[in-house]
């Protein structure tokens, strides 16, 4: 941590702002510059209350250096994690594909789409029995029956399921019936949900808010690992900027700055990430090359009749020429999928 | 809602968008212009499908006309509301003032706290006794016994309390000591809590989240009014911006705009809509100057030592100057405070 | 400057970077951390070659601990910059308040405008002879022509003159009109046009981009103060965000922020800033309170007509009663309007 | 244009409205809705006044139907264009690729970077004589000198040389010298530079503002292609968002979205787009994957000792790993690189 001092600070404030750090625990160097005065305060900050220190009388700022995340860091643990989970399987150089409806309609929607899907080459099947839903007039999904559904697909064709999890008081109902709890962009910081899948054995696929920095992220990925999960997947959704011609903006440089500075598998969502189906296609490829462990789509077989997300649904044909795209990238970067 | 098609898009696909428009029970009227055809769906839209009318066959975009929320709506409901919860009071011209700590940490810290602000004309005491935090690694509050401790704040001072519940299975215990119900921003789209606070006898505090459209703060409040709480108080907190010299970035142009659509009053919050303590004292009066309804401010007796956000609570010197200022400008517009 | 080595850098790593520290004419301070080192640069930094330091082998990050501006910092110079330039005077505790059309258009639409607002209480007179437009279809200015009625006008009231210059090769022309040279927001960064203005002995309004950092702008205006010119006001216009129910974000904590930094006095844009007619007058209100130094409004005889900007001009009654309320928050604050 | 009137809008503003738009030459349909009333006015609306009418009595909001561009529109030309200037072709399946240092520097510094980058495939040299530069502490370029290398070095590779002109006039000198003539994204809207540019008879790189939305950017092509210049690479170079890990936020969907719109070609700058030289070779591979029809690159033989942007600069070997890399996605995909 550096405390930089403001110009006008005196050297009883200096002193205090020495005391301070000492009394965290940490070592102090003092370093009286041309124009200011820094101090550097050397220890592991992660748990001290290192904003007070902003406080502090004649402090201009306070730059963190160690990373605030620690069980997710890169420097903790070396080796890539893989995620197995059925027939999913991510983090190994394979890429996984997450592939399905929005929300769980029919059985005969989803066993279709499952067939389908599977058939194209995905390895696990997306399905929301819970939905969190901008609007209370939306559809809210078909909730246990819509668990019940996805074993069935499950049985049918034998997919891995991932579904959302909403709430604490379902985790355990919706851990019996999926094989990946999915914890959405806007629950990336309900931090009692987060602890809760974090206490179940099943693999936890979290997405990033559309306003969160990467070391919130990390810090809610933190919160799963530490509740005694290991097995999480980062998903990058989009972020929210000033552009309209896409729902969100998909910044791919998230996977490969993750790779930098984790262990845990990333995933991309082009559906969401884009919020249009024509731009899915190359959007699906381009994070192949940007190295993604995982892409979860969504597919529908009859996206205008959807009763969420129809337009960046795919269909069938169009999910399967995706794939084919998607497959010739990975394999032309010596990569599985 | 007017859907746009597509230059290339047959009369056809004209055809089978109005008949997709007419079976939702719309009324579809078709304007043949120079370079597209349009197509108005006349009709209360906001239960149908309406983004999957995007996937239709030849459609370019879909742009809503209506509002999606309704119960909001300053065109439901024109007179505003006011909310009264002990001795706070607002939206009734009278700007209300909720002070206090960001964490309840002890008896004498909050007790001394609700005594100033209350002295320098604050109608409500703040104080958080569940918080939610990035990282797990920092104090995560109180829990129960803050809560009584801010009930005895309540018996010294006959401040009103108003304190934030992170969770579902905690709201009948916080509503059991708190005046007020704050949802904060990470929590706005947790739909869960929204509908366990609606189903209350509290007045809610609803903090818009640092990347949440204006519309998707009222369809927030909507789950909260349709669950059968009106008592529902908008609080603007500052957005998520490529500005880095302000922690958020305080859009005050947000009070005015809600006043122009809903009849729920407006709270800014210049604490966590800056980040630093020396931006809130005219953040403060620059957001009455824009007719707020109320504020919520950081108060803390020796913010150095705060457990958590001391860079941006001010001493109770400072809150009895930021008062005093405001309170002038609130004069001078003929307003109470 | 504080260079930040990767927790894999090795001895040598830290040695390399300080000789290139010290080659750069600054001093070295190395501390070992629990987890990574960090090498302190002492010096004046300004004009090294900082950013390729993150190019050196085993650097986590550089970050700079002096502001890169200088001649605007408040650290040379401590008292504010008064302007002064015929009836325009900011910057001394009293508002100055720039008012006008978005474009010159025929001499009776500005001399009647110009009447107005000085009766409002208006110190200087806005206007654009050279328009620059987003689009090349757009109505682009009277050009000199449009200088000339400003000069008329100024005869007419004896208001200053405020108006946009767009390019270097009109700096001269448009100098021998005006009082105040304007840059706007899109020429934020066109550092000749910024020099060429640097080397007039007209004051310079600076508009900010609608993506700058306020480091950015202060460069820029560091650019015009380099080449010459003290006489420079900031204007904070809005930023460009993810919100769309105003055309930009108008974040008021720049003028806070701006004062703690710069002795240049700040100018708030509400018109520009929302881009609605009705948000103008509670943030011109606001802005006042938050200490602007200045205010910048469009008003127009009949907005509906104008050729430019319609949609946030005020009329001459509303631009009256947005003085009114203004004025009545200023004077409860102690200053003059 | 659709006019969407205010709910307590009047039948008088409705007939009012309807004048006001058949007195611009449009044709008015009005549809009353169970709500509001809507206005569709149908003709070519790009040369008319729309924004002013949102003054209108009693209009809640004017939504544009035809995208605000003409020439760059694919509806107006379906065939992609293609641009040859020299060595570089884009456009026509084959992927373009330029590479060079940030700054031009010595003269070895560059033929050294020339061949370098033609060894490996690119088949155009970057290298900037002109810099505009966010301080005026830093380096500038070498002007002048700064073109007469580039011509060099064009004589020893038969590279096509394409460098930055920041100014109206330095147009012609610059036109001298190099093939193309490059316009940064700070001039993105400096109109005087993009009419000049565009009365040469060079083809142009024009770099989208980091702030800029898609149709301002289609719109200040428009600026090029009025002027009478068909020859104009649009090239996505990051926006500014709130993230920080990297410089700015390179959203690809961007290629692929432009695809959709015009036929002009699509460059992508993964330097700039990421700020970082190891975010640079996997964002180059995604770029091509998602349709890119040319890439940008900055190449530097010793970039810890660049003059400028030496943080963002590729080796000579990492850039011959990236073209690898990106030629087999190229290939993969079924294009030449």
């Amino acid at each position: 941590m550096i405390v930089v001092m403001k110009q006008e600070a005196s050297e009883g404030d200096v002193e205090h702002m020495v005391q301070r750090i000492e009394s965290l625990g940490l070592k102090a160097h003092v370093i009286v510059g041309t124009e200011r005065t820094v101090i550097a305060a050397v220890g592991d900050d992660r748990k001290t209350h290192k904003e007070s220190l902003e406080s502090g009388p004649g402090v201009a700022s306070v730059m963190p250096i160690l990373a605030p995340y620690k069980v997710a860091s890169l420097e903790l643990k070396r080796e890539p994690t893989m995620i197995r989970a059925g027939s999913l399987s991510l983090g190994n150089g394979a890429v996984g594909v997450i592939a399905g409806p929005c929300s769980v309609e029919t059985e005969e929607q989803l066993i279709k789409t499952a067939e389908a899907v599977k058939k194209a080459g995905a390895t696990a099947l997306r399905g929301g029995a819970f939905k969190p839903r901008t609007s209370p007039y939306s559809f809210q999904g078909l909730k246990e029956e819509g668990l019940r559904l996805l074993a069935a697909a499950r049985d049918a064709t034998g997919l891995a399921i991932v579904t959302e999890v909403v709430a604490t008081e379902d985790v355990d109902l919706v851990a019996r019936y999926a094989d990946v709890l999915q914890v959405g962009a806007r629950n990336m910081q309900n931090y009692r949900l987060l602890e809760a899948v974090g206490k179940t054995d099943r693999p936890v696929l979290l997405k990033r808010g559309p306003s969160a920095t990467i070391d919130e992220l990390l810090l809610a990925a933190e919160y799963i690992l530490d509740a005694g999960n290991p097995n999480v997947m980062l998903c990058e959704r989009g972020i929210r900027t000033f552009e309209t011609h896409t729902r969100f903006t998909l910044p791919l440089a998230t996977v490969v700055y993750l790779h930098s500075k984790t262990h845990l598998p990333v995933v991309v969502d082009p559906s969401h990430g884009t919020g249009h189906t024509y731009l899915v296609p190359k959007m699906a490829a381009a994070s192949v090359a940007a190295g993604a462990d995982g892409l979860i789509m969504e597919v529908h077989p009859d996206p205008e009749n959807a009763l969420s997300d129809g337009y960046q649904s795919m269909t069938f044909e169009q999910f399967d020429d995706t794939m084919r795209e998607c497959r010739k990238v990975a394999e032309a970067l010596g990569r599985k999928m």
